[in-house]
């Protein structure tokens, strides 16, 4: 596969209101976009890191994978999103090497990106999701 | 603060020997280096993703934190390290800000960089590294 860099990562927070004073005035991080992804019943806070985008998620239900993480393991880093150029192809390959997929194909997800989930069961238990640019 | 980029991510492992096929053969990433952080007890796999380093920590003692760490939660990332030009005036402005710290002053880490910790009590509930290339 190629991975060109880390697009984001995913931090599961209960609320994105009650860590913005860190990410903002601690980190002195600036969060440039808040967004509600309604399929993963989620709202989402970005903030850029030289390449890499911090994504704060706070579950909107408590039938959110993020809630049902949180309830888990407390909250923490959710998820590691590599940047590639094709999510198909990237799929395809990585299939046939026995990974488990939890996306089949390439779907929308936040900003715009067309992304998809491998499973944890088979990337040494950290979620990891493929990212594309689709105007790239 | 000033961080410039996320150097690093720790993902902590039970064994680096288990893990290297899924990160070399699956995600296609370059193992460079292998190094034992002996004050840490652990040994570190590293890989380059963009600007970002993956670091793989697997414990070499029970006593390791990162050992506690996946008893208590499983493997999966277990930090992110922000660089900054200074961990000595990032500790002093943070702490000043109120942030409780694990490390009162730089030391130390692998690859030779000054690092220290900041306590997940203050920062969201992400184990937070601030790390300085002592050259630059």
């Amino acid at each position: 596969m190629e991975i060109t860099h880390i697009e984001h990562l995913g931090i599961a927070v209960k609320s994105i209101e009650e860590a913005l004073p860190y990410y903002e005035q601690v980190l002195g991080l600036k969060c440039y976009n808040i967004e509600e992804v309604a399929d993963q019943k989620v709202k989402t806070a970005f903030f850029m890191v030289g390449q890499t985008k911090i994504e704060l998620l706070e579950p909107t239900s408590e039938e959110s994978a993020v809630a049902k993480f949180i309830e888990k393991k407390g909250e923490g880093i959710h998820h590691i999103a590599f940047a590639v150029p094709s999510v198909a192809e990237a799929l395809a390959e990585v299939e046939a090497k026995g990974v488990k997929l939890i996306d089949k194909a390439p779907r929308g997800g936040a900003e715009g990106l067309n992304i998809a989930f491998l499973h944890p069961k088979s990337t040494c238990s950290v979620l990891t999701e493929l990212c594309e640019h689709p105007e790239k």
